[in-house]
């Protein structure tokens, strides 16, 4: 039944199971989410979309038409070691949403703030698989607490550049807003980052 | 005509310029609003305005139920010079958010995403009014760009903290996210930040 090869563009199945991926990840937030309830709720066997998708994760990806896969782009950042990481990392987010792959995530932007379900999704997806992931490359302790600032600097400089389109922002390079807030990126991959007290982590699902 | 006392609380030509003030500046963005424009809309004198609210900046204040006035906020943190301002500017803004007065400040947060005009408010306003006038104070060179950046870190803590809601920014002290993130705001106000090449500025009212 599953179709030859892992994109078969067009198929029925795999629209049907990305449709019924959207809907699952937004009644029951990524963590809650589970590959089994996504194929129950598409009606096809879970085998075809772990055949089509390989993951959760991979179904997410689709599903929110996210055009890098995460596990990629974070050894592509981690490789080089932790010199340099921050105005990495600041450089090629910019480059992600700047390019027309990005209107998704430029999207998924504007929801996060209006919308719960996509709070949860951004807020679990992008701190833990994401940024949580490129902590956890990189060797630092307490990778969820340097996974929040990070994200927290990129998602103003974002709203910055494509919502609030506040010039020098909204018109400088990858490369200048990378040597602006690189360092601060670093600082919060750093070992000098002070302690907090610890607190409940986000829920695991 | 207009009475004694600058808090006439309930008067019904102060909530009817406030009223119309709302409207002026949601229409106009905050650079073109002008005091006079505002006195037209809600059918007073120019004098009457004044009287009650001193300026347009004081009109912006009290339209917005923003608690705290900015010039003031400005001395205070300015004051003790440029040593430790990183960390004052976020626990001063933590502490704001939180508060009950800070209610309509964090519904501006979600507003500003969703919302053209609101997002102009904010970008001027906030830039300008609040971050650019403390980087003035402190004597710094390229004072949009240094508020423009403050202004993404705070924006990008807040989102986190009252929206997204994520640990442990959410439950952290206002101490705890100024040890954080106070030295990045450190930097944004500091002799090293690099020069980027200039762009059109914030059009001017």
């Amino acid at each position: 039944m599953p179709p030859v090869g892992r994109r078969p563009g067009r198929s029925g199945s795999r629209e049907q199971i990305l449709g019924a991926a959207r809907e699952h990840f937004a009644r029951s937030g990524y963590d809650r989410a589970t590959l089994r309830g996504i194929a129950a709720d598409a009606r096809v066997d879970p085998a075809l979309v772990r055949h089509y998708f390989g993951s959760k994760h991979g179904v997410f990806l689709a599903a929110m038409r996210i055009p890098y896969d995460p596990a990629r782009l974070i050894e592509a950042l981690a490789a080089p070691g932790r010199a340099g990481v921050g105005e990495r990392t600041v450089r090629f987010f910019v480059t992600i949403w700047d390019s027309p792959e990005g209107a998704p995530l430029r999207g998924l932007l504007r929801t996060v703030v209006a919308d719960e379900t996509a709070a949860e999704l951004m807020r679990s997806f992008v701190s833990r698989e994401v940024f949580g992931k490129l902590a956890g490359a990189l060797g630092v302790d307490r990778p969820a607490l340097r996974a929040g600032l990070v994200a927290s600097q990129l998602l103003g400089l974002a709203l910055l550049r494509y919502v609030l389109r506040l010039e020098p922002f909204a018109s400088a390079t990858a490369d200048e807003l990378a040597s602006l807030a690189g360092p601060t990126v670093q600082r919060y991959f750093g070992d000098d980052l002070p302690k907090i007290r610890t607190r409940a982590p986000v829920r695991r699902g």
